[in-house]
């Protein structure tokens, strides 16, 4: 939806200076995964990665998901835009709105207090509040709003990785595999890349040098990385991990490659580096699939084996 | 509406040994006006107040409230929270969910952003969702959810004022004056208690025992101090100071005070205190209206000049 986008890009522009205004609070302003912000003893400051996100009901899920697994995705996608920055999971706070005598309410508070705990970010505050049907029109949807924070420790030699800081000539990569993460329900039940994003910092250092969580699909977010880092990526179709559902929908493979970049709802990291990168982080695979260059910032192409390009970065619709 | 209220202590009451599974990091869980973390060096760690609160249109504005309003009200309310606790406003974090093609999104956006920053929590973060019109029904209500944090700083001796904490014999007061708030418009236009909260704390020191913002009315407010207190508390009718537009609305001067206990949407401070309290504090009157006393907790009754007594701990209806 380009309105969304266009809307959250002015909010982005408009923050630009946030961090120059409030030097002592704000390291990174809006317009990343999650916001960085500076607490504790100025000298020895912790960062703070933050984030808000929100669940809608017929959009990031159907109306007959079982409130166990809304919770869930609430809670994991929230988690994921920690992961994105390479922050260890903290705490959560979950806002929801739904209908008056919806008799999801409880077992939904319940589950995101599950949830929360399970993903290492307990839900210590919350907001919760009922609509009244009006006559003659369909109740409101659902609506969750689920902030999270993490932790990054610099004294530690912990840092955030942001969208910004690709260089021309590094390889993009993949964690695990993507693609019809709508259709399996996977959507509903990943588990966050926690563990991979905080041993990729680990094990790279500074080669590691961008990251984005998959929320609206490869081509897209790759374009995310890009457009932050003033370049262009390429992504070669052929190197494109796909689920084995993701496999053979298409009359041949480079079509299933460019459904998958615009599926979506995928929650794999996508990261930039140079140098060696493992094969694998905590026994997950890790693919390199392209490349950034020089370029017209935020171009993302696929690259099919014949040497046509598609233009991805708009791939799919937004699922924000 | 009780549901909301049940379904929220329900919440509380499961997370009651959260500060307990979660020593390192959560000071108070859910339940208080604010949850309290542990952030930064564990030897010196800063504490930061968390709330999320929600506004939602046709209960908390009407639709043709300006967008300027809107935002004014949604930080106000949510900054009101961090005053609760006495803590200094630091950042914010915004989410909302729009009609598709609402032409207000983009100077709510903006106006979020100026009151933010006016309030002292620049909004660091945000998410924005638009939700189509499906034929034959009414838009969807615009939802805004705030989460807000505030910095309470041990080592300077500051603390936390929890709704816990009043003793028997404690005074209750209010700053400024009641009644009214949402014909007045005020609801609207209030600026949060911030300043008189950290000079209360500050000049009171130990002595100021417990607090809270009036949102729901004097009534269930005093009551949940009172519930969390494990004591009773009575309010004097005569001594309420009532905003000039809130007298003269009964036949007397007690109806006048029946009606402003429940107005609620006040956004004054209420807080139990021991020994001498000032007139004013940052040019903002104090008023003593009552007292906590052994009794049934929770328990809250307005006394009227010839003895009679109303029990006003659900007086109103919940504008959460």
């Amino acid at each position: 939806m380009p309105d969304e986008e266009a809307l959250l890009r002015q909010i982005a522009e408009r923050s630009a200076d946030m961090a120059g205004r409030h030097p002592r609070t704000v390291a990174v302003g809006p317009g990343d995964d999650c916001a960085i912000l500076r607490a504790g003893d100025p000298a020895h400051p912790l960062l703070l990665a933050l984030s808000v996100d929100q669940l809608i009901e017929g959009r990031h899920f159907t109306p007959d998901t079982p409130p166990d697994l809304i919770a869930r995705k609430a809670i994991a996608r929230a988690v994921s835009d920690l992961a994105a920055v390479a922050a260890r999971p903290a705490w959560s706070l979950a806002a929801g709105v739904l209908p008056s005598e919806d008799p999801r309410a409880s077992e939904l508070c319940d589950r995101l207090a599950h949830w929360g705990e399970h993903f290492g970010v307990p839900v210590v505050g919350g907001d919760l509040a009922t609509i009244p049907r009006t006559p003659n029109t369909s109740p409101a949807p659902m609506v969750l709003s689920i902030t999270v924070a993490g932790e990054i420790d610099p004294a530690a030699g912990e840092r955030p990785i942001l969208r910004a800081g690709a260089l021309p000539g590094d390889a993009l990569y993949v964690t695990d595999r993507i693609g019809n993460s709508l259709h399996s329900r996977r959507h509903l039940s990943f588990t966050p890349r926690t563990v991979e994003a905080l041993e990729l910092r680990r094990s790279l250092g500074d080669r590691l040098h961008a990251m984005i969580d998959v929320s609206d699909g490869v081509g897209r977010d790759a374009a995310r990385i890009a457009r932050a880092s003033t370049l262009a990526v390429e992504i070669n179709a052929h190197q494109l991990p796909l689920h084995p559902d993701a496999s053979g929908r298409a009359p041949n493979a480079e079509d299933d490659a460019q459904r998958a970049v615009a599926d979506g709802e995928d929650y794999e990291l996508l990261f930039a580096a140079t140098g060696d990168v493992p094969t694998h982080v905590a026994n997950t695979p890790i693919t390199r699939i392209g490349r950034f260059f020089p370029g017209e910032p935020g171009a993302c192409d696929l690259l099919l084996a014949d040497g046509r390009r598609l233009d991805v970065r708009a791939a799919g619709w937004s699922h924000r």
